[in-house]
């Protein structure tokens, strides 16, 4: 049995080095990057017995992502597609006033043809955590049909089930998003949206711990967490509601900081901890994650528990 | 005026470096490739004015494809798109007996949807030769129309128009093929074709000269070239045959062997040269180009007249 | 017809990576760099058709730079010599209190004997604008001469002529160059300085706006900006002082700053927009290249227009 | 249950690029490196489910290791350890007549201390074969002891035990070697070792078929591979012999071509194949190895089968 | 004649490129490192002639580090030894909240069993100045020994002696070095000491010149210099107490600042200047330290001197 | 004393990575390389106290060359110059039929100006060998006076005076280089020409041992050594005739042979070792290097004779 199972598209990151620009780079460097793998990493990493699945073309381009994330230990269990493209994207890092630039190249992507049929069904409903986002159901119809499908079957059967919003604009509108991420809400056990999200996708207002509020009532959810950037993050559970300041981090690697952030509540939250512990752990593994290349939190229960200790970055020798 | 005009999809090609593969690299070198801006840029660089024309998504991505070709001299005049993907590949090199690896991503290029009405016929018809290839045809149904429009203009228009079989299997059957090129082939005057694709695609059989001869009669073309491996190639111009061998050269890299050699063919042909004398240009082009890392063949008048003389591959100092 | 044609050396720099010494390092990325053709980069990729010319010797490593001016877009008519150098400089960048230095290795470049005769002088004149530095007329007797003739020839044709002050202290004295300098302004239009030249070289004081109003009258020049490091850059033209702030901006890569500005105040100038939108777009210019590696601006109108609007440095997805 | 697991020392391998010199280089790559965990990740490559167990010192070092075996979809079945250090070695590689070097940094590491207390022998146990070689009882007199409890625990638990000598002189003596090694054999089922082994360390002679017969016939063993360099290699069961030629292969990435051999003969032979058939798997495997940078055979049966055909190594496209 | 030998280990650092981890790079970068081999490197850079003796592996890779040193002019006069390791280490670096993990390797090193006998005695004897560290002692308990001999060996011949205590908490604990410590000190002329290993290994209370002062008497030593990170130093001799600001550096390459604090100052207090320029030339040296990837200040006297004069960190060109 | 001191020009090399073109790479590696300094190197390694001597501009580029000098052991004298340049030279390699090229970039090089008076002289008197080259008097007027003033300066003084044809076309034209070099022979006692050169430049011909036996008694010369390529090398001293075949050898980096033959040659002959034997340590020496990237023998005398010894190119572990 897995303690987290995440499902979701991984794709393949190609970076210039340095400070350079994709139109004129010679090489490109390559990471493994998904929302929902990203995840499970952290959570792996952190103590759970972390699971991915997903449908990925048959080729070394595809294994390359599985080889990442078996790497860091999590269970790779995948569908095997002989058609469908391995999705890709390209990302630029520049200082300001440039920078960061994401072209996404995930069109016809292999996942975006699974259906539950194919899926590891039954791992999900063994598991004692499931986690998606909602980026996947932006990815084609037929994941939309097969996201609800999988938490409605974790949530019959009693896996909690955890859902980022993750709202991309570049794979849909505000309206779209609203009207599909509605519809899956009422399977979702703990809810993690950025506040600007809150309000430019679920067209909520009022003040922060009021949309966490709302949107816990509304959908019965069992914990709410509204990140904020740079500002405190909350989260609502019943009647309770906890801020969590973030810890202050370089801005050297920004991209998976709020998977890092998921994957380390889930690591704490789906071990027993209870909320604000698990928020703390979250807050410091964002933080820790910030100074690591690529999407994945490369990371250590010591690590997280030094950035919450304040330990100073000094030389240990 | 330009002296050659080539048309086709060229695209970022992704290898790891060294022997490394592509399942388990942390970087990928980048290189521009395809067929037709191949032969532009070997044409270019070997003495004419050579233009490359395209549909390409308007991104970093597609303006690192057309940096690289200008950067060789070539007129680039594109069409730039709103939709579909900059084609890629992934190209793993390895010693004997692993062997050349290439894994295509070209589904939805931007260049699948171009029509003639989009693309600068006018310059095809003003130019003194039109390139393409068997490739671009086999992308896409409106491509294959688009290739037979474009030949059928040129050919009207005087231009001489010149035709690379460059079967490629990953892309669409010997018969899917045969049908399409034989409808293009009374529109080419130079046709260049592999025997042994003449052999599995054009379903031909008996002796290398004879093939040569029934092509050129069929489709009443002024040059067919027939390339043989590392066997001499031949070219039959009505009832003359000429033989021409290859250079010895190393196979360090290979891709792009077959362009290189049309583009040295052109180079001279289209400058008025005499067959005998393009034959002996192409040869040592393709024999110069294998030195070279990435499709392109980066060579020089000089060097190839170098290759011709024999010059010892020693050191100049 | 060019919008815009340039003249000067363009040599290649070698750097060591990272922040690596140029003592210790075991290799060195090259760019290619030379304040004329860096405006010609800018302007070209902000819109005009710009051209460069030089001259240069008959090599590879010249070759290297007349292909990476080229795939910008950039129009490279080059005089090949037989004789003379390629010029290079060595460029060490480190944090504070090390800094920036550069060894110039430019000894004898070919350029240093370019005479009117050999250089394309009806190109200049046919040009909507021509662009040539302080630097050049300071590498010789004959590039003194030549700068003279050109400036006088295209003023003469009516070609709009800018001028860059661009001092060198380790080319020459500010008593030299202002021997020099004062020649030459007479035939220029555009004069850009940076006040601390115009105090140093051409021994001016008083107010910033007071010593552009005194440029501005004495040599009759169309417009004359002054820039003044992180302060706000003033333009004077006749009666009319404009002043525009620079917008924040890494230091990462200061090299170039002062050529992107001219390069993006000409891509506006030229093109017939008012001085205050021109200045605009050269500080929006010269901010973005300093997050850009090399002494390039590989830049982008939408990216010059969204460091205008202020658009956040976040991450778009 | 795991169709294999091996036991021994993995160490990080530090390689100067190219063909640079340890003594002048700059860097190092950083590859994974063990007898026992290369036949553990051809095997598992292969189609086994293969694990590798061994005692590590708790430090991202050793962590490094863990990652690129799991990466390979290995279980990694590691004890923890707060002394003993992360073996390493160093390689530099030479075209002839340079050669290859190692220089090993192994002293007092972690596992020179494991014992079976410590060690998972119940997954041993429950493994349908064992596998380890003659460099782990080399190591220290505990890993000398504990290899032969594994040994006979496993053998007493009806897993099959496989031992490959792999000699080396860095180690120990010939003497030395030939004292323990022959204590163990009794042990060992399937005995792989090179013909000039069998006569250095194990100081027999005559032809190869006599020395694996004898081999076979002493230790009672169910079946002895001798390797032969680039002569075929031998398999002796019971009173048949078979002979197996090695595939044409390039030398460019020798080291952990015996390995290779080793991983790619298990797979079949645990699978239940013959002996032929599983003598032509691992020549394949050892071929394609060699293909391949690092000490790890990063193949698949498609790729092994694929040499077993002799399928030419031009270009797939 | 010497100007000054220092004595003690030099490892080779393993560093991952950029922010990677050690735990996922497929690269180290490498250096040589040594707290008094990077004394000697700076103190030979900044004017002295330094030697720098201790016992190596014969091995290329001990030969790497002596070829460095040799590289900077140091003149190295080692002690080849047939058996014991090259100590090595590895190093990340990574931005806050991460920041530097050093994990030495460093067990059964040669240098830990150099004894005075085999150690170049006379040429301590004959210089003018002896340094090493409280990294020695901590090595080994011969090296503890060797360190005395040696410190009273200069001091009977003559030779300023120098110390810095270094203290490692990863090689002995506070009470360790306390007892070796105060064991060496009589023999010393010149201590350096972090006000924080003061309080914390020697036990030290009180206001920070108290601390210089009471350790100058009770030990009776020419000079005691104090460091304070980035406070003011403190340098206490006979009455006098002088205090030196830090110059304002990066914290790009923080590792072996405090041995270019103590090369700087010996480079001009051993070549006769007074206190006070001493130290500023130290704090000079440090600060420029600071922008020098690896642990060795890469540096001229004519730089630290710009330092020193404030120079700007622009453009000089 | 040394024993052997060489004096001749030593230019920085930068080489495209790979196969890459000077024309496209965007980095170059950087080498320090000099016939008399590659001498240096190769006789120090290999037991010698060698010394270099040159005339260097002040700047970190020349002190790069210096630093790697040193770090092989070698005592480098400089002369400091504020003027002049640091020679360069672009190497680019490649397979069959690309070869390789030199660019070399050595105008106004600092060593141009040496005189006499400026360098060591009496180093070069107390040496017991001195050498230097024919590309040295061949660099300027100055400098090939300079050249017989050194080796009049030596050969009086009693230095055993060597002398390397190294014809380089590049430089001058067989006339010219004869009669210099014709000028210079008196004073050498040991010289080594290609054969090539020797029916090029020198205008001999005949047999092999023809032309060195009457080159050694043209120029009473006490040892005459004819290089052959891969064929056989010849010594000619007094009337004894010896033959030394070459080691089989890869060509993977050939530049720096015939220095390294040298160099292996010196450290033998100047150490008291007859004829035959330095001829073949010498030839050991050459087929060593070109296993080395570079230009410099980096080698141990261990290395040499393993050559010697035919020892295989195996693994050794």
């Amino acid at each position: 049995m897995d303690d987290l199972v995440t499902f979701g598209e991984t794709m393949l990151r190609f970076s210039p080095p340095d400070d350079e620009r994709i139109e004129t780079a010679d090489e490109y460097r390559v990471h493994t990057a998904g929302a929902e793998s990203n995840v499970a990493v952290a959570a792996q990493r952190l103590g759970l017995d972390a699971a991915w699945t997903s449908k990925l073309p048959d080729s070394p381009v595809a294994r390359r992502v599985v080889g990442e994330l078996r790497s860091h230990g999590v269970t790779v269990d995948p569908v095997w597609s002989d058609s469908g493209r391995q999705g890709t994207f390209y990302l630029e890092t520049g200082d300001s006033p440039r920078g960061n630039t994401v072209i996404y190249d995930r069109t016809d992507a292999a996942v975006t043809t699974a259906t539950p049929a194919e899926l590891p069904v039954t791992r999900v409903e063994n598991a004692a955590g499931f986690h998606t986002t909602g980026i996947t159901p932006a990815l084609s119809e037929t994941l939309s049909e097969t996201t609800a499908a999988l938490l409605a079957a974790a949530q019959e059967a009693g896996t909690t089930t955890s859902f980022d919003c993750n709202y991309r604009s570049k794979l849909w509108s505000p309206d779209e998003a609203r009207e599909t991420l509605t519809g899956l809400l009422p399977d979702v056990d703990v809810f993690t949206i950025a506040e600007r999200d809150a309000r430019k996708v679920l067209d909520m207002s009022g003040e922060s711990a009021a949309i966490a509020t709302e949107l816990s009532e509304t959908y019965d959810l069992e914990v709410t967490v509204l990140t904020r950037g740079t500002d405190p993050a909350l989260a609502v559970s019943g009647d309770a509601v906890y801020e969590q300041p973030t810890f202050e981090s370089t801005d050297a690697h920004p991209i998976g900081t709020g998977d890092s952030f998921v994957g380390g509540f889930l690591s704490q939250y789906l071990d027993g901890q209870d909320i604000p512990a698990a928020l703390e752990y979250a807050a410091a593994t964002a933080a820790f994650k910030r100074t690591v290349p690529g999407d994945i939190a490369v990371v250590s229960p010591e690590e997280v528990e030094s950035v919450i200790d304040g330990a100073s970055a000094g030389i240990s020798r």
